[in-house]
């Protein structure tokens, strides 16, 4: 990407190994993600350009002199992070503070929309698939590298379990990802707040129990509505605007929890008395997926949970451009890459 | 109080029964809240006075035809707010919002700074002691009402347990309470920020294993110091400032919890970008102490805490003048009164 919409396909070297815990990976899939939304619609021009992209998935290539339990001609997913996983912050499954960790795209390090990856911290990073590379499986695979996982870190840090009621704010892929993780997790009732029936069409059957497609404070009024006038114990902010954190506090009940997902467009937000008053708990942040993906596994390769529907469009590499702009324009929920 | 710094001790009707869940309580103990001193400090002059209190141990005297389980001549406490017990949100154990609940000195309730009050909701909001009047047992009894309460909150709803490090900011009577019930839950490291050395010896007493006198980012900084570098699990934030939440901020270590239980002063906080980078959770709020009372109430029959030493001076009614300028003034940690 060399600047807001300005996305290009071009040859570049392969990729080789630069250090002994680095590996290559030749990717399979990779997918365009919501948040590589935000430097398309606002990237300063550069000349270099930035290498895009961090939801891949791959084939082994090539590993490091120290590189353990991963060889070439493995199937290998990648979080949308790379970290140690052996660190103070990796043990306490926060993959996303790990100090040798990054992200794809920065720092030397290839994106993921791509032909190959060179993979920093590969022996940390990598979880080896017990799988071929089923075309069928494929997409519900790639949402582990990010999408689902981060709906599923919604849920999580907001306590989402038997009997509690959840509000999803968001139709995009990461909040009927939430629809998906807060009913796995067992939630009771899972209001899903949204704006196009194409997408909350997905969420009902991603078991989300009622559709509310009102905005702002009229939204927030109808969850409070259908929770007998409470609001929910935990909602589950995917967009990132000041305007769907007004409408969570306004749907979440007292003592309930917001958990945020979104990378935020606001710097401050109303923290003051009214949230004190209410005993409301702001939680959520950047998903470690590195955490998740292990436990969530099964259930996709035993076909429990079928998140891959979140991709409405494929293309080649040579189709990512036309991809931003679909998802840009809302033609397209979210893009899978089939190099 | 008719504005700020102007309290008077006035002769008004005794209460009486209003309502059938009413009772009326004969005050043996009061206290002045760090809480009472925001409208010494800023509240404009009235005509009709605001009655003050919401801090307060005594006798039953009289009860509505619909109160049960009380009786005259009972050893009573309340909590600094008064609700039915029964409702969703008092199920829930957040009595703070009740809504058949309320604070004293407003809507015509009496506040606890006087001989007698009438308490709404007596059934659902008075907790009838086992004991006699021990003049001895009295001060830490009291702050069940609400001061230790309020730590404990704090502790709480930053999940402070066995194994956990904390970092408590503010060495007034509710930060001291917290160090108190941090170490009472099995907190690990428990490091007070404070300003003064006589409080923060009370605090160590209490349990504190650290204590910085650093203000600001410079006493974050040592907190990161004392805890590897990394920060705190736990942070409860017992003052209310932008500044102490600030530090807040660079006392907690990723993925940790900022719990805040002071009245704050700013209606806009810090919540972008970086706290979603380093998944940092906001909790806390106002502290629904009748929740609270009850699993707490033997520790201090039986002694295993003495939260009461937060009390360095005791007045009657007269000195309660004396008593607010004394808080407001430092000279004072926090004052009891003994009708």
């Amino acid at each position: 990407m060399y600047g807001a919409g300005d996305v290009r396909i071009e040859d570049v070297p392969d990729p080789a190994i630069r250090d002994p815990a680095d590996a290559i990976v030749r990717v399979v899939r990779a997918a365009i993600c919501g948040s590589d939304l935000h430097p398309y619609r606002s990237m300063p021009v550069t000349e270099q350009g930035r290498p895009m992209g961090h939801e891949f998935l791959g084939i082994m290539e090539d590993t490091g002199a120290e590189v353990a339990g991963l060889k070439r001609g493995d199937l290998v997913l990648s979080p949308f992070t790379y970290a140690d996983n052996t660190c103070f912050w990796c043990r306490r499954g926060l993959q996303t503070s790990c100090p040798h960790g990054g992200r794809y795209g920065f720092d030397g390090v290839d994106g993921g929309q791509g032909e190959a990856v060179r993979v920093p911290q590969a022996t940390g990073t990598l979880v080896k698939l017990p799988v071929a590379a089923d075309p069928a499986l494929l997409p519900s695979l790639m949402t582990l590298t990010d999408v689902f996982c981060t709906g599923h870190h919604a849920a999580v840090t907001a306590q989402t379990g038997p009997g509690v009621s959840v509000a999803v704010v968001g139709d995009g892929a990461v909040g009927l990802c939430a629809v998906l993780a807060a009913r796995r997790l067992g939630a009771e009732q899972i209001i899903l707040l949204g704006r196009h029936t194409d997408r909350t069409d997905l969420g009902m059957e991603f078991g989300a129990t009622d559709i509310v497609l009102a905005p702002g404070e009229e939204g927030a009024e109808e969850v409070r509505k259908l929770t007998g006038g409470h609001g929910v114990d935990a909602v589950l902010e995917c967009v990132g605007s000041m305007q769907t954190l007004i409408t969570s506090f306004g749907a979440v009940r007292d003592g309930g929890v917001i958990s945020r997902v979104g990378v935020p467009s606001y710097t401050d937000g109303p923290i003051g008395i009214d949230m004190i008053m209410r005993n409301i708990t702001l939680t959520g942040g950047v998903d470690p997926a590195r955490h998740y993906i292990d436990g969530i596994l099964p259930d996709v390769l035993e076909g429990r949970i079928e998140p891959g529907r979140v991709f409405d469009r494929t293309v080649g590499l040579d189709g990512v451009p036309d991809g931003y702009r679909a998802m840009a324009g809302r033609q397209s929920l979210k893009v899978l890459i089939a190099p």
